[in-house]
């Protein structure tokens, strides 16, 4: 008996960077699993071998996808070694505009989400995962405002990268997003005790 | 010789509107002339009357929904009236949160955008003509930090309000989001001069 192909981690991740690659590229509409296949360069039927059915499937997308724009472990070492949250979140804002598909591709999922509760309910679970980790590392980091002022730093974050993936330049110089970022991290958490 | 319909301006904002509905249900994908009759209860053919091609639709569409995101004028009053940022912050949001299919339609946009030059100049164009009319209004009501905080405070609200729309309750309760916008433009403009 051989290993099932649904077995094949590697294979998995090849299907859901095919189909995070389909949501950046043509939003949730267009993400099909014939379109997801074809996206990866496999025969048409592979991942119905994978995910159950569209709620799978784009659970497992919205897992890959905060993975995908995780910090690697020197920008993660230095925000633990007690680095001011202005640098962290500037390279924070930096990560993510090299990683531009990325994200679009979780903003596809977000709107998405609007309208299938399922997702709703299973993005908010990983989205919530990850803020818990965030508020550990904030606290490990001996930085000010507990809770409170992570989930400030996440909406001003979020919104400043919504406006540099989707209209930079709109509202100033995209050359001084970075500055923006430090300037927003240090305006939430300069009224915190 | 009788007035081509495609002079009637109510006829223009009703196409107008069922595009917003048709991007906010199916996305930028499932924006066709067709279906944007359709969702009018219009005969087929009839915003192409309106409409030279994709891109004067997407971006009379940006222009659409951010005239229906637009404050009343008692809100705009108590604004210049100069009331606190902090509560013209919570208003916003809760003026927003009550349109919630304009919003939902404006991100589908602003995602067409990454897809789009065309799309992204006009879109550009309309959200710095507004950004500029708020800091004329942020200035004329004496709140403090210039043209700095207003995007600050941009930045902020827009991260706030996708949180709010796309996973309410992911990073807190979304009953505490009006107090939420309030500490966050307080953070913003404490530090300014």
């Amino acid at each position: 008996m051989t290993t099932r192909p649904a077995r094949n981690p590697q294979r998995r991740d090849q299907l859901l960077d095919a189909g995070l690659a389909v949501l950046a590229e043509q939003g949730a509409r267009g993400l099909t699993f014939r379109a997801v296949d074809a996206r990866a360069g496999l025969a048409t039927g592979t991942a119905t071998n994978y995910f159950a059915d569209r709620d799978t499937l784009l659970a497992e997308l919205g897992e890959r996808i905060h993975t995908r724009l995780e910090p690697d472990e020197s920008e993660l070492a230095a925000a633990r070694g007690g680095d001011p949250t202005s640098t962290v979140m500037r390279r924070l804002l930096e990560r993510v505009l090299a990683r531009r598909e990325v994200y679009v591709a979780l903003l596809e999922l977000r709107l998405e989400a609007t309208r299938r509760p399922a997702l709703r309910e299973s993005l908010t679970a990983t989205v919530r995962a990850r803020f818990e980790a965030d508020v550990a590392l904030h606290e490990e980091a001996g930085a000010p405002g507990g809770r409170q002022a992570v989930a400030l730093l996440h909406h001003a974050m979020e919104g400043l990268i919504l406006d540099q993936l989707t209209l930079p330049g709109a509202l100033g110089d995209p050359a001084d997003a970075g500055a923006v970022a430090e300037r927003l991290a240090t305006a939430v958490l300069s009224r915190e005790p």
